[in-house]
């Protein structure tokens, strides 16, 4: 036994102190796993927390790459970079696999309200926008919350002018009010453009009142013009709104310089601490490496890339290698189309089967305050005994409803049982997808918490003689 | 009376409660001050506190007007705006002051690291930045912390670089370490050119972690090469310096579009309140109309501007007039060489015997904390009175060195007594001269408690038959 086993009631670096208790794992009120599984996994899990490499990790990954949006020199730098950690680092058949990319060019980007009050505003194009004519375009503006708002104005009053969606996004832990806040940069563009808008302003999806706005992809409908979409950063939103207000006409300046240059090649690199017993079974551990261009990409998803590789870099260190298989995915192009998940999901479609877990590293930047999982109810015993095991991290159980992520969502076909550990995400969108996601935010204290739930999750799933079934039947579309 | 004193230990809004002592001013600890005259003070400084007309203001000055260097469209804009404002306002002897201003154009910015990561970096010219070539320079980067420093290195270390001065602004209420770190920009890129440096970048003086870069002015000698200048963002420094630390050469690429245009007119606004027993005695209340070009002003100096005029009319708005007159000034260009200041001390010389104190808005952006005074010792009775009936909103007496401030500081020669009543500052760099200087971060309370403290200094200073002498003899050069 290499410590006493902390659980629950334990004492952890940063958290409250109990008296370390030492106890069988079936005494502590663990229902399936073995005292030995329980005491390893709780050893590493301590190990972790004290632990920097993750940190040191991320931070080689932002200052010696940076920004690797699809495509972009950036992005291979990107793949060559991870793949060269990968082996350093010592893991087993690290290897590229080739995924087929969009590639799109931001170019620059500019806006200035001529009427009533002239002012420069802070503006990025969304990913995938039309650029506009050089020179730019200039119209009047209509303003509603969000796109359901402005076809409730209808056509008379959008016809000829730039839509302006202007709704507020609210701040959670869970940042849960993304999604909803999201659907006007995703859909706004197509919809403003079937009322006859000649372009399209959004308020940024995000929490900063920081000049930086934010950027994100939209999706063009096939039925309705391709006009230019961008975004304002919150304090820009609110000068346009605050000259709207005053009743006069408002008339904005846009231009910009995007351009749709085909497709790309980039990669998903993959890395592997092979398995002892059942080396074909898989944990699959996930994050992406490509982010958007505006910032290092510390966040997103530079964090979850640091999250998962170190948790399985400390699992590969110990004396004995797990009984499955764990394999870390570095994704392509998850930001502009989720082309390495797809790519992984279709490339490995004949192992899914033997995919017994899968979890991806992509949200929040705090510490990890959540276990969801995604398994047959039959298998909530050991669940449940994952969550005594990561209680003293200060995460608590949410539920089997587990989201999966967008690099893993292609698995949820061949019922590959996903599970989520999020980490706090409070300030998450005031960094997310803007120039601000760089490495100074990073709480290296969280990171490392982070790691110590994510390595006590695959050392688990890797090492337990049981599994967790499948996960639920997908909904029929 | 129209109303109870409430002296420090009364009873204000936001603030702790203790019973309302009616007491005579004597009784309450006032050494000069009359009793009516106290009442008076502290029913002004109450209500002001209740008053959101300062935060309209400001509003309404960042969204019709923003952005207002000197020179440029904004500027003549601010002063066409000021003017009606004040006329508006019911200010006696509106009118502007012509004033000659420098006029520099910005123009583009842009800067990539080469070499050995490639990165690009967020970057604005130092204000009286010369340009680049067009399509930019290309040096090899030299990193000291100061000015200092870079010299220890030697002319050998230097030549043919460009210097990156990197020293870090830490954060305090008083913004005492502004001073310090601005050394760097005033003086680093002539001094750097004497070293044979080719350009160069400092790390932002400021303390904000956005990517957002400050400016300010720079100070070209007459015997060093004028070379380009310009800061990064202070997470963009921390990427150069990391590029920097890995012992690699590191190679920046940097453009400036910045353009000297010669001069333009600005303008000096000014209003008053008149006084009906010593009209010709001035208590001048002053703040700067100008801003940078890179956010709306809203604190430097918008709300200044907001502070004074806001005090004034309140004063104004009383049944009594002042005894003296309330003279407010809006002044042209202090961001860029101070000229509004200048030109009203050269304009209005005969009168500056008559100015029995001047006060200064434009510091800080919290509650206003402190009270300096610059008065003849024989005086400082009257200055605790003015404690004493300052202390309720929180604020303290702090000595009697005042600064001033740039705008009434070439008044200082003629000996016009100087009070300061600054604002808390522990958050103001971070917004201070960078694009996130906008309204969204205004406190709408800690600005009415300023308007209260302002008010309350004017409406003494106005009134009480007594004066504060002469300020000390300046210091011989």
């Amino acid at each position: 036994m290499r410590r006493a086993v902390v659980l629950a009631f334990g004492c952890l670096a940063g958290w409250g102190c109990s008296p370390v208790a030492e106890t069988p794992a079936e005494e502590a009120g663990f229902e399936v796993l073995p005292a030995a599984l329980v005491e390893r996994a709780a050893a590493l899990r301590d190990e972790a927390l004290e632990s920097s490499r993750a940190y040191d990790f991320l931070h080689r990954l932002t200052v010696e790459v940076g920004p690797r949006f699809a495509g972009s020199p950036g992005d291979a730098r990107a793949v060559a970079w991870a793949k060269a950690r990968l082996e350093e680092l010592g893991f087993a058949n690290v290897r590229t696999e080739p995924v087929t990319v969009p590639h799109w060019e931001r170019g620059m980007a500019a806006a200035r309200i001529l009427a009533p009050y002239p002012q420069p505003l802070v503006v990025v194009a969304l990913g995938g926008s039309v650029g506009t004519p050089a020179g730019g375009i200039e119209a009047e503006v209509v303003e509603a919350a969000d796109v359901e708002a402005l076809e409730a104005l209808g056509r008379e009053a959008v016809e000829g002018k730039i839509a302006f969606l202007s709704g507020t996004m609210a701040r959670a832990r869970d940042g849960s009010h993304y999604g909803p806040a999201v659907h006007k940069r995703v859909y706004g563009p197509s919809r403003s453009a079937t009322l006859g808008a000649v372009a399209v302003v959004i308020r940024s999806v995000g929490t900063s009142n920081d000049r930086v706005a934010h950027t994100g992809g939209l999706r063009y409908s096939d039925d309705a013009p391709r006009i230019p979409a961008a975004a304002l950063s919150n304090p820009d939103a609110d000068l346009l709104s605050a000259q709207l207000a005053s009743g006069e006409p408002v008339r904005l300046h846009l231009e910009l310089g995007c351009r749709d240059l085909g497709e790309a090649t980039s990669a998903n690199v993959i890395g592997e601490v092979a398995g002892s017993e059942a080396p074909e079974e898989i944990v699959l551990l996930a994050a992406h490496l490509d982010s958007w261009d505006l910032g290092t990409g510390a966040m997103d998803d530079g964090i979850g890339c640091a999250v998962i590789t170190e948790a399985a870099r400390q699992i590969a260190a110990l004396p004995q290698p797990p009984r499955r298989t764990i394999r870390v995915l570095l994704s392509a192009n998850e930001e502009f189309g989720l082309s390495g998940g797809r790519a992984y999901a279709e490339r490995h479609a004949d192992e899914l089967a033997d995919h017994v877990a899968a979890i991806e590293s992509d949200f929040g930047i705090g510490r990890a305050w959540a276990l969801r999982s995604g398994v047959d109810e039959a298998h909530m015993p050991v669940v449940r005994d994952l969550e005594r095991l990561l209680l003293p991290l200060g995460i608590t159980y949410q539920g089997n409803q587990a989201f999966g992520g967008a690099d893993i969502g292609p698995l949820r076909p061949a019922r590959v049982p996903f599970f989520d550990i999020p980490q706090d995400a409070t300030d998450y969108f005031d960094y997310h997808h803007n120039a601000n996601d760089t490495f100074d935010k990073i709480d290296a204290a969280a990171l490392s918490q982070t790691v110590a739930a994510y390595a006590t999750f695959a050392y688990v799933a890797a090492n337990w003689e049981g599994n967790f079934g499948r996960g639920p039947e997908p909904e029929t579309p």
